[in-house]
């Protein structure tokens, strides 16, 4: 999350910057394109889909309308092909941390790892807030996060033959140890597995393998709470853990995967200057405009009479913002309703002749 | 549409009463079924889907949110299954005529064809209006609706071996010719086909299976105008046009299909005493209630500061209405916000286990 840009190209001229990939920021690309917007989206995330990939990749959701069964990755993905033809830049890993309005009205974007943006129109569309991994707090742990603590498991294959120590009791903590444990790609020289108790977030198949590998000796379990580190030469030796046994067990390690669940922020959002409302955006219902002119916000971030936090509003909130914001970026043409059913202008910015898929 | 119900078992006692069966009113069963508000569906039109399927069957659409390409049928289709575990009761090929205010804060609803209705909440889900299709004025044909005039080509194969007369460039129009025409179940004794002029509204494919048929007499065209018919002994007995050769044909017929395609009209509902502007009926932007309490309206049908008159702008207030219906319905009971991807509950509802499609 450190790292900045090497080259320095100068900033990405755009005509919206979509803050947040998750599904409503992604139909938001849509929408846009469907307004002759281009768009550039950032993500606090290293992927797109949001809370949907993050939090119920696998899991059932019902409700959006038309698709009576689907997972979080799959509407995600639906989402992602959806967009296809409007080629939105997609800016991950990183996390908006600063705008300024600039004099010409348009705003100057930065974010963590100094990407820059200069944006005719911003779009909050950042769900509760940065979905950021929930830290373990222990003294002295937060120098080695990129080295050899990690928040995510997709570096878990990078870590193979090492000594893992994988901290929580979420499905994402199991299908490590998991991961570590069985042969493959992943697998590790020894693994630790650490929760306050014996009791985790996987489903019955889950568990039986991980209580395989635990009968096995290829994963170990400790119950009990992180304490303290021990470090030497300047790196992480093993981590102190206050067992439910009442004793503190040292665990020797060469990588930690802390995996606690992702606690959403408000971020660096809660400083832009906007209306807030109880942590939440207050925007107007006929373009959802924040009260800062070319700021917008849809989607579980933002707040007004009746709002209900559901992925099918956020849809409908990023339509009505298109618009508003189609008319911004477009101040010289009139903008009728057209509908892509019939409207051979769409087709084109679609990419589809008419009537094919 | 004149026949009336001839067993009277009182009306039907409904949580909420949806009127109109197109993609908004289907899913507004659906959020109402989350809310456990039990719902009828009526519609003017004699299949559920609307528009959808009445204009857009094999039309394509791009902007439904997740479906990156699906013809209207499947619209239709995908939200009918959706809504299947709710079991809502479909009352089709009628208009609702009349509304009342009951002593005990219900509604009385009725329809053109006598089915009625004790409703606590009433959703106008009306689109663009009843859609009625487009009449043909000519003096002296509408007391032969129903018997020998028919606006729907359903009945086609009832009239199979008789002399028929389509009017019209529609689809409809030419898919009626063609089925009246070739051998099959629908096999007319002869078919005339009349428009003002030789062009119709058809892909390529239909128009050379037309033209074959024109070609080897089974169908006749006639480019012109109906202005008046010929009755003997209260039956049509033919239609007058007159030609764009500037001379009269009768043509003799034993059933007429006017398929000219379809007009909405706000109809009854501009009668109810909801507040309108535009012909639009105006609702607020937290629950889509109209001017009259325990009426809302959602879809195409309603107005708001922002209005577009988008499908995906009709599936948020139909969430929303359902909220509000839902407090209405159930007045006891706190309704916290639930999600379909944890909320044992609505699993329940839905009918599903969880994680299974």
């Amino acid at each position: 999350m450190a790292t900045r840009a090497l080259v320095d190209a100068g900033p990405i001229e755009t005509d919206a910057l979509i803050v947040g990939a998750g599904p409503v920021g992604l139909f938001q690309v849509f929408e846009l394109g469907l307004q002759e917007v281009r768009a550039h989206v950032v993500d606090s995330l290293p992927f797109a889909g949001g809370q949907c990939v993050e939090l119920y990749a696998d899991k059932p959701i019902y409700d959006i309308p038309a698709l009576p069964y689907g997972t979080g990755r799959e509407l995600a993905e639906r989402l992602l092909k959806q967009i296809e033809p409007f080629g939105a830049g997609f800016h991950l890993d990183q996390q908006v941390t600063e705008i300024a309005r600039r004099d010409d009205g348009r705003f100057d974007v930065a974010t963590s790892i100094g990407t820059r943006f200069v944006a005719k129109a911003i779009v909050v569309a950042g769900g509760v807030g940065s979905f950021m991994p929930r830290r373990l707090k222990v003294d002295g742990l937060d120098r080695h996060r990129g080295t050899q603590l990690f928040e995510h498991d997709a570096t878990l294959h990078e870590h193979a033959g090492k000594r893992v120590v994988i901290v929580g009791g979420t499905a994402a903590a199991v299908a490590a140890a998991i991961a570590a444990g069985e042969e493959g790609a992943s697998t590790a020289a020894s693994v630790m597995l650490v929760h306050r108790r014996d009791d985790f977030d996987a489903d019955e198949a889950t568990r039986a393998k991980l209580n395989g590998l635990r009968a096995s000796g290829r994963v170990e379990f400790i119950a009990g709470q992180p304490e303290s580190v021990v470090e030497r030469n300047g790196r992480l030796a093993a981590l102190v853990v206050l067992g439910s046994d009442g004793e503190s067990h040292e665990l020797p390690l060469d990588v930690l995967f802390v995996l606690l669940g992702w606690s959403p922020k408000l971020g660096p959002i809660a400083d832009w200057g906007l209306a807030l409302e109880k942590k939440q955006v207050v925007v107007n219902t006929a373009s959802f405009e924040t009260s800062t002119p070319g700021i917008f916000a849809v989607g579980d971030v933002n707040t007004y009479p009746g709002k209900q936090k559901l992925i099918v509003c956020g849809f409908h909130e990023a339509t009505l913002a298109a618009f508003a914001i189609g008319e911004l970026v477009h101040p010289e043409r009139a903008q009728p309703l057209q509908y892509t059913t019939t409207s051979a202008k769409l087709h084109k910015l679609l990419g589809v002749a008419q009537g094919l898929p």
